[in-house]
C-alpha cells in the first residue's frame, strides 16, 4: 500500500481542485491510501471514506506568503503537516500545489537533505516533439549554482528518470549551454562540463555534452541540467510562447463566420494536438535531494492536472525513488566529494 | 541617401539568399544604396547596377570558424570588409548573416565600444501576443554580466526602441527575473534591480521592475534586459517550443484523408496565424554599444527574412540610432560611472 499525504488547501483553487483529483486518484489506484490534510470543515465529508484518513491542520500557507511567515509563523499549516507525515514515516510522499518557495523551505527544514547533497532541486518534465519527455532541473530552487551543485543535480535527475522508467537504458544527461561546443558558456558552465565529463568517464553518469534551449523539446537527451535561474526563465518563456500560439489560433479561428466554420472542421485535429502537448500531462515536479519524497503541483492546476501530480508522486513512491537517489549519491560519493573539495580549494585561492 | 554594407557571403545560404534580398530591398528603398561585399565572381553581375557598388573580399568566415581564425587569419573576409566600410565612414550600417561570435569580435575590434560602454550587446525583437514586439538584450554576446553591464544594456535598449519607433512614449524596461517580487533572483539580479530603480528615479530610464520569461510574449514591457546566457537560452527554448507546436500541427493535419481535408479548410486561418508569428518578421538583431552600426541576420535566414534584417538596419541608420545611443549614454553617464565605481568598490572589499 502506497500512502500519499495531500495538502488539500494549497494552490490557487484549493480543495475544490485537490479533492476532485483525490476522488479520481483513489478510483484508479486500488493499492493507494490518502492522508488528506486541511481544515476540518472542508474535509468533514471525507472522514469515514475507505482508504482515507483526515488530518486536521488549522492554517493555510497563502500563495504570496513570504517564506519566513510560512516557515516560522504557520506551524500548523496544511503544507507543513503534510510534509510532517513523510518525516514521521506515516506517508511515502507528500503532494502540494502551494507556494514553491515555502514548500521547498519547509520540506528542507523538516526533512533535511540527503548526505552528499548541498541543495535540493526542483525537477519537472517538458514535452518532446517526438512524444517523450525531457526531465529538466533545477527549475527555480537554486539561483546561484556552483559546478558541484549542477553535478549533484545530474546524479539526482538520472535517479528520477531511472525510477520513473524502470528497466530503461541509462538516461542521458545534457548540460544547458548557449552552444554545443565545449568552449561556449560562462565559467561556471565550463567547469561543470569538466565535472560531468569526468563523472561520465567514471561511469557514474551517461553524459551527452552541452545542449541548447531548443534541445529540451527536440528530445536530444533525457535530462537537462541547469541552474534554477536559467531553468525557470526557460520554462516560463516556453509557457509564454505556447500560450501565445494557442491564443493566436483561437483568435484567428474566431475572426468571422468562415473561420468559425473552419474551426469546427479542424477541431478534432486541434484537439489531438492539444492533448499531445497538454501541459497538464506534465504536472508534478519532484523536490529532489531531501530525505523524503515531496511533489509540487503547479499552483494553477485544475483537477486533471492535479491528478497527474498525484499519479507521478505515487509512481515515484512505488518505484522507490528515494532509495534510488540515495543509491546513486552513494555510488557517486567520491566524485561529489572531489568536486566539492576542488571547488573549496579554488575559492580559497581567489 | 542611406548606405548599407552587405556581407553577401555570410549565412548558411550565402549569396543565393543575400542577393535576392538585396534585389527586393533596392526596389522598395529609393533613397538607399548598397555596398555589396564578397567574391568577385559572385558579384560580377551586380557591377554596373545603379545604387550598387561591388567591393571585393577574397575570404569568407565560415559558420564554424573559431573567433581567432576569423579575427586574425581572415583579414580580407567579406564580414570584416563590410564592417570596415562603416569604420571608414563609407557606409551607415553593415549587415551580416555570418557566425555571431566572429561578427561581434570583428565589429568590436574594428569599431571599438562607445565611451561608457564596457561590452556591446545583441538586441533583437520577439513577438508579443497583442501584436507588437518586445526588444530583448543581451542574446548571447555576454555570458557573465555584472549589474553595471545590465544597466548599460537597459540604456542602449531604450535608445534602440526610441530610434525604431520615433515619437513614441518613453519605452519601458523590465529586468528578467524568476518572480516579480523584489526579493527574488540571484545576487547579480538583485543589485541590478537597485541600479535600474535608481536610474528610473533619476529619469534616465522608464524602469518597470522585474518581469518573468512569459512577460516577453505577453508584452508587459517594451524592453527586457538579461545576461547573454539567460537571453540565449530563453530565445532558443522559445524557438524549440514554437517549432514543436508547428511541427505537431503539420503532423496532426497529415494524419489521414479527413484531417487533410480539415487542413484545406483551416489553411487560410493557419496561414494568417503563421504570418502574425512569422519569426522572419523579427529577423535582424542590432549589435549595440559600438562606434558604428552593425546588424546581424539569423544564419539560416531565407531571402524574406534577410530582407527584414536589411529593412531594420536601414530604419536604424535613417533614425540615427548611433547618435541616439550616444546621447542616452552621455545623459546616463553619471549613473553609469557611479554603477561601475560601486561595483569596483564592492569587488575590492571581497
Amino acid at each position: 500500500m502506497i500512502t500519499l499525504a495531500v495538502d488539500c488547501m494549497g494552490g490557487d483553487h484549493g480543495p475544490r481542485v485537490t479533492l476532485e483529483a483525490c476522488e479520481k486518484f483513489l478510483a484508479t489506484h486500488a493499492d493507494a491510501q490518502l492522508l488528506l490534510v486541511g481544515k476540518s470543515e472542508v474535509l468533514a465529508p471525507w472522514v469515514s471514506r475507505p482508504r482515507v484518513t483526515v488530518i486536521e491542520a488549522s492554517e493555510v500557507v497563502a500563495m504570496d506568503d513570504p517564506i519566513e511567515i510560512a516557515l516560522r509563523k504557520k506551524k500548523d499549516s496544511s503544507m507543513r503537516v503534510a510534509i510532517q507525515q513523510v518525516k514521521d514515516g506515516k506517508a511515502d510522499v507528500a503532494v502540494s500545489a502551494g507556494n514553491t518557495g515555502a514548500l521547498m523551505a519547509i520540506a528542507r527544514y523538516l526533512l533535511k537533505t540527503i548526505e552528499g547533497i548541498d541543495r535540493p532541486a526542483i525537477a519537472s518534465q517538458m514535452p518532446q516533439e517526438k512524444g517523450g519527455a525531457t526531465t529538466v532541473l533545477d527549475l527555480g530552487a537554486n539561483v546561484d549554482c556552483q559546478p558541484e551543485h549542477l553535478l549533484q543535480f545530474a546524479v539526482m535527475g538520472a535517479a528520477l528518470v531511472s525510477a520513473l522508467q524502470p528497466g530503461g537504458p541509462e538516461p542521458s544527461v545534457g548540460l544547458l549551454n548557449i552552444g554545443e561546443e565545449a568552449i561556449k558558456g560562462n565559467e561556471t558552465i565550463k567547469r561543470t562540463a569538466e565535472l560531468l565529463r569526468s563523472a561520465g568517464q567514471a561511469g557514474a553518469l551517461n553524459f551527452y555534452g552541452n545542449v541548447e534551449g531548443n534541445d529540451i523539446y527536440k528530445g536530444t537527451v533525457d535530462i537537462v541540467v541547469c541552474d534554477g535561474f536559467v531553468g525557470n526563465v526557460a520554462l516560463k518563456a516556453s509557457e509564454g510562447v505556447a500560450g501565445m500560439i494557442v491564443g493566436g489560433l483561437k483568435h484567428e479561428f474566431k475572426r468571422n463566420i468562415f473561420t468559425k466554420m473552419a474551426a469546427i472542421v479542424a477541431y478534432p485535429v486541434l484537439k489531438a494536438l492539444m492533448a499531445r502537448m497538454d501541459h497538464r500531462r506534465y504536472n508534478g515536479a519532484a523536490l529532489l535531494g531531501l530525505r523524503g519524497l515531496v511533489f509540487k503541483s503547479h499552483g494553477s492546476a485544475d483537477a486533471r492536472a492535479y491528478e497527474h501530480a498525484l499519479n507521478r508522486a505515487y509512481d515515484a513512491a512505488r518505484n522507490q525513488l528515494l532509495d534510488k537517489v540515495r543509491g546513486r549519491i552513494v555510488a557517486a560519493a567520491p566524485l561529489l566529494a572531489a568536486a566539492t573539495t576542488t571547488a573549496s580549494a579554488a575559492e580559497a585561492l581567489l
